[in-house]
């Protein structure tokens, strides 16, 4: 067995043989200690590809609906993505993902985000909660199991 | 590994070895394309199964308050025995159920329905969300988990 | 395959193999069929542990804020060890947490009782619902995952 | 014209010729001054009367949401019946019913209860209103008339 | 004593030598088991009567309004004429309305309707209530209490 | 058959041989047209009643919480004495009344009130609702049956 | 260019050759500072105008919930007609009126009054505010553009 | 001067001159007297529009979210566009639009949608008001002036 | 025809003859793309003038309730009063300002800002709306129509 | 100087020379730590002096809505006066009372038991706050200023 | 020791040796028993005081939103000028000011208004409550506290 | 008598031979003109002492919850005792502590923290109360009074 990088007092992820088990992942850059909340706060790439869908308008009246939703959903797969790379594996190796939205209405934006990180169907539960940890700004957190084996 | 049928961009289920990982499943008919409210949704076989529970009275200010829940219970149990069935399995290899319910005031007809399907104790955690997809008619989510093994 | 102890008719936890999956937890004493709401309703042992975090003051408008969620977050992980070794194993062997809290402002009170337990980083996700079974009154709901292998 | 016993300062009931009318009976035990809210406070022939509608069940999630409207409906209706055989007759002789509930979606259980008291179909009016005497822990009221002519 | 038409366990009304009392009215359509919520479920008779007090406009944004409290108005006395008439009466033979409204902005609308049905006094008692069955689709219910004697 | 007088389009009584229904009664001031609210709209007699019960204190700041209900009261049921009278008879000929309260906080002064009119139990039926007719400034309608029999 | 009547420091209306704008219009009584809430507010000639569309029944139950919206929808309107007339023009010169309503419950009303003014159909926007100046009182707005050229 | 088609009794326009005035629009298909609140209300060639915008998916999850105001959007700028057809020009003869939204997170999709119709800039205000005509399902109101000269 | 600058994908204006229309106008620096919500972010001059009026007294206390509103008053009527200079015409050339508030109770404050830049009476309308874009900070959002003909 | 009696980590009152200051006090029995709420927690003499206001009447739907703010400001006065005589005073020593309620629907209860206690005229604030320690069964809290000097 | 000026059962203030402890000040004309709400029930002197700090505008609009808050801080001081020269002290002996509002938006008025009273700076204390006594048109209620000696 | 540091137009603090009055002191750091909300705005040494109380703890989650009631109450309680230090006293001379909270949750932590600077019990009187100047990020503000004699 490993353990994830520890961030405070939880792992973020185990690995048990071809099994990989991580926590929830929400949008908090740790270097920064602060929420993601707007298309700055990502890389260019993260940008560009999200540009494609029709988001990061520039548009101060736009994006200040869509941002905060869809730069922590990219911000949260990539992170997921990380977390397999870490592994040896690949978001092919996603059996279930669990995820929370503080708003259903962003489920639309997120789900056009996971298609540029999930081309093929994954299994999925999408549950509204209350709130998330650390603070009301989390949108989206998202919970991954992995599979590594053949 | 085997991917289940796709309903829109997530997978039903998805195998790894003995295991089977489910999406959340909800009462949505798939062909129709509509959230399951009422009684006159559900199969002859269903409605006689619910009647020996006392629901599906015909008394109109009975049911109008009783029918959306449990019949949404029925079918989302029902659909997981059939996944269970897709991979040569019944209910009895059900590992973990995790049920989410926008109103625990339904959990006492979601309970006398899983007893037509789970004679036996089953893991279980129940929780009540915000609300669920597609729509705030979705009473009752159901996550589960198989072990096909011996 | 081996079977908790059934509490109504669920499960407490599943035993498949090496991996054991438990049923979502709640501070419920199973003899009174009362939920856990005071410092009192704790063995001795499980007090003198929280006064060395600082709770269990003997102050009523200090403790009156604070003992429900201290005292539920003691017993649900203190019952999840339980399960562990009725397994032969012990928290080590946690693999993942998924915790439901009903307000996240008890997060600091219930990460402190944790830490008494899991002095190691754990698996972890944590999401704010709306309600738990059976009453208002449960504020913390833990469901676990063990991996008793190697 | 004669009174009935009087409960502080109305009178149950009273007579004029073949005639009573009753005071809005809630369930309150008038020897310990308390509102019904359990199965435990009925007697045990009525436990085994709500067990045949599937109530009562000792799973204390499911009872808790159902205890209370079920128990005070039967307790109010059998009051209601008592007053009936204070006066020399029977629920044949109701000749109307006005219902008044604290919520609708307790109608349900209600209507069951009633069931094992009117066999036959009887004259009623049901409406929710917003509270009623003592507290908020009544759930239902019922208000009798009764004619015990021919 | 004879038994009104039994809808469901209700007896529509009882009737008491020259006495009729009858259960709480809505505008439920017992063919179709439907509320009435337009004009169009009423017959071409009663939106004449209701186009003489200015209302069943034709315009979109008007009707959108007013048109379910009209219309349950109309329903609703027509059916509690219709008792009277069963019992060999008329509407002259009501001694007293207890008229519930869900919102007592729909007083003035039902007021004027009940002109049509009562060109004299009626004795009356109104009070605005939180629900009443079978659905929240329901704006008025009308209890009477008949003397067919003299 | 009588008829009481008409306000508006209902009337306040109607007598069947020697039963009187009656409409209920609100504090409304027939000729100023105002909703009663405060002590100065009662005659002096009735001012030096509720001074033996402790209110009317003069005080401004006791009085502009108490006085509302407690002056509708007094006004409710000396009306309904008015109309005993008015068929001959007294409150003694009371068999039952319904009482609608928007709030029952007010059930306490209302109680005192009423046994400054009623020395003897009455049948009595209190419920709180929603709203009553003309105007949010009415706290309490009182329904009465009478019988002037023997 | 000339300036209509200033109220406070606004302008009531401003002519640009054939054109006239007028400032939004609400029913304030402007010698008395009032907003208008009732029909005894009107002039004698508005009143039998209203009654012919049924308002103003003289029954304090119907003539309070609809008194003030059809009051201030006559006083506008009115008012309206009166900046035409300053102007040298009639209600055939209005282009276009934007009205602003505080609950479009209103909008029934409210559009009977209009016909009154306008036989023709008018070129109108409707929608519904939070809240106008000067007071919670005020139910309708309206803005009006008149072209005076042939 | 030419009036417009009148939609009940208000004109959809007015022309004066070179001006044309236009109501306010939404988005109610004027045949079935129903507001659009779906992609399968809208004409072939709308939904391909939309659809290289990545509305109009065909996952339930999703449109179940976007569909009434992108719905909307697009069918009030094409009635738009009509009215500026039926007078002779076309949407570059548009010289303001006053733009009301019942919830300004529509705004994203509503702006995405005008860019089909105005590529180039066009003056604009938006609100968000309460509510709009004739119901609660109409998101998007829009009010356009136009000028037809040179 | 020519058209103002443009911000995003809207006009800040557009000249027809002698007649402006521009945009809703709200206090957005353009260069910083931030709300205006404080008197640090204008300039100088215009805090000297609103000392004038008794705001911006570097109170703590007193500025944290009057800043947002007083602040963007200031920046949009001096925006309106720029787009009147750039179309070579000044404030006297306003023919009607619509001004939406976020809540009136900014309007006294509003109004003695506009008083420095309007010293005569101006057509105007003023509604309360529920926002504005681009975010709730935004409190005052004002239309404005000029003519520049003589 | 000279200390109180400490209650967990805060002094009863203080002395300073002529000078008592005292906490908030508010109605915890020290002894069981329960707040009090009945008229059952206080002793036969209290009851007996509140009776001769009219309170502690015995019937159930009466007591349930006054017993708490009664009890609990007989029993907060009474505490006052404890420490008074403790220091040698009496409440003619008062120089001032600060009283916080929960509701002010309670002052009139309030001000008639402080009558009990204070037959003289005292100096007095009356504000109504969000909530009191220990918990929100608390409804009164006084703060008195002694001088014992002469 | 002196006893202030009764109003109903409190004591307007207490004199100790130099010390004078008033009861909270609220703004009710003690003649006319009324809270005051407007301008107009100020002397004229205050008004010109008033109006030198910009209130008092004589615009509907205006001071329907300042009005309240303003004449009520200005009466309330006035007050409490007046309590220090029964004393024969002023309010350059007041050390000690609790000042209660409803809503703390009005603490700009409140503040620009004590400035008349206290050109030095004052100790101060002040907080929002839910509500103050005799009704919820108080906004301010101020609790002095003086010193008389040197 | 000495004149504590003004802030704005109100006295820290006022001295009367051996007493001091203080103002409300809440938690704005002077030269910042901040609220202070995080554990980083307060010096070293303070966070030492925070951190042997369990706080501080570097966890994102956490403090996220603690920091902002923590850090207020040390600042508050540390500014006290500078007065206290100003006037040649110590806090052993504080007399009484009045403590308004905007959430009684917060008094756990307040109490700990209040433990560091007051060993021994303090005349204390707590309260919540709505909103505390000047904005919603204060929750914690203490008046204290002192006696500097022996």
């Amino acid at each position: 067995m490993s353990i994830g990088r520890p961030l405070a007092n939880y792992a973020a992820f185990r690995r048990v043989g071809d099994w990989v088990f991580a926590s929830g992942v929400i949008a908090v850059d740790p270097s920064a200690g602060v929420v993601v909340t707007g298309y700055g706060q990502l890389p260019a790439a993260a940008r560009q590809q999200l540009q494609t869908l029709g988001y990061d308008t520039g548009q101060l009246s736009v994006d200040v609906f869509e941002a905060p939703a869809v730069a922590q959903s990219w911000f949260v797969l990539d992170r997921i993505s990380a977390i397999a790379q870490e592994n040896g594996g690949s978001l092919d190796h996603v059996v279930r993902l669990v995820q929370y939205l503080r708003d259903l209405r962003h489920y639309p934006a997120y789900n056009r985000v996971r298609g540029l990180f999930f081309p093929q169907p994954v299994v999925s539960t999408v549950v509204e909660v209350s709130r998330m940890l650390p603070s009301d700004e989390v949108l989206v957190e998202v919970e991954a199991t992995f599979y590594l084996g053949r």
